[in-house]
């Protein structure tokens, strides 16, 4: 496969696109993070999702150190070619650093954001080095 | 309801946050957006969903010319309060510009970049001014 596909995506001024991460199964969308050209290449190549760490601006293999990999199921483009949803198999069940299935775990109430979603396994299980398990 | 809940998000420097809509009842991923403050708080208000258009410069009701607008099922905040999951409902069936139900229409295959979804109505026939019918 060339790199043409990459060059049809209008990457952002510092070289970024967005990406959706949806459970393939359940359509339920887990995460939100970045990718560089170099990210998404090796996303599609290895078959598990790689993104950039805005942070700690550096490639991050999702899942390297919890073992929560997500193994990609199909990689979508949107209309103005500037955000991509990737379908994915979370390994592990958990894609939020908390220890949850998804990061989307607060709703808007009448009193406010609420978390709706429980903890499944205790960050400082999933994480040898907490300090590099979010983005 | 008070605006405490729109000072825990973390605003990009343009005073922006990002924004997935997903039709609630079929999980699909169906556009994603942006909102400013005014933006979230109307969406909230007023029970559909409201966006900041970036190449307009404006508030932006969707539907407000298509009749194609998205009511709001639920509100979500994600783990680093800095994007937002929209659950709605789809009306006309049709959330992308180009007259497809959702603007993730591309997949990628071998041979790149593929349509995977058909157009569901003719977007000359959707808008009366084709020229604001994109973000």
């Amino acid at each position: 496969m060339s790199a043409a596909w990459l060059e049809a995506i209008r990457w952002t001024s510092e070289g970024l696109v967005p990406v959706i991460a949806q459970q393939q199964d359940s359509g339920k969308v887990l995460m939100f993070a970045w990718m560089n050209r170099e990210a998404l290449a090796l996303t599609a190549e290895e078959g598990y999702a790689v993104y950039w760490s805005r942070s700690r601006q550096k490639i991050w293999r999702k899942g390297e150190q919890s073992g929560n990999r997500q193994k990609v199921h199909g990689i979508f483009l949107d209309c103005d070619e500037d955000v991509i949803l990737l379908q994915i198999e979370q390994q592990g069940g958990i894609a939020c650093h908390t220890g949850r299935e998804s990061c989307f775990f607060r709703r808007l109430t009448e009193h406010g954001w609420q978390v709706v979603a429980p903890v499944l396994k205790d960050p400082a299980l999933i994480y040898r080095q907490p300090d590099q398990a979010s983005e």
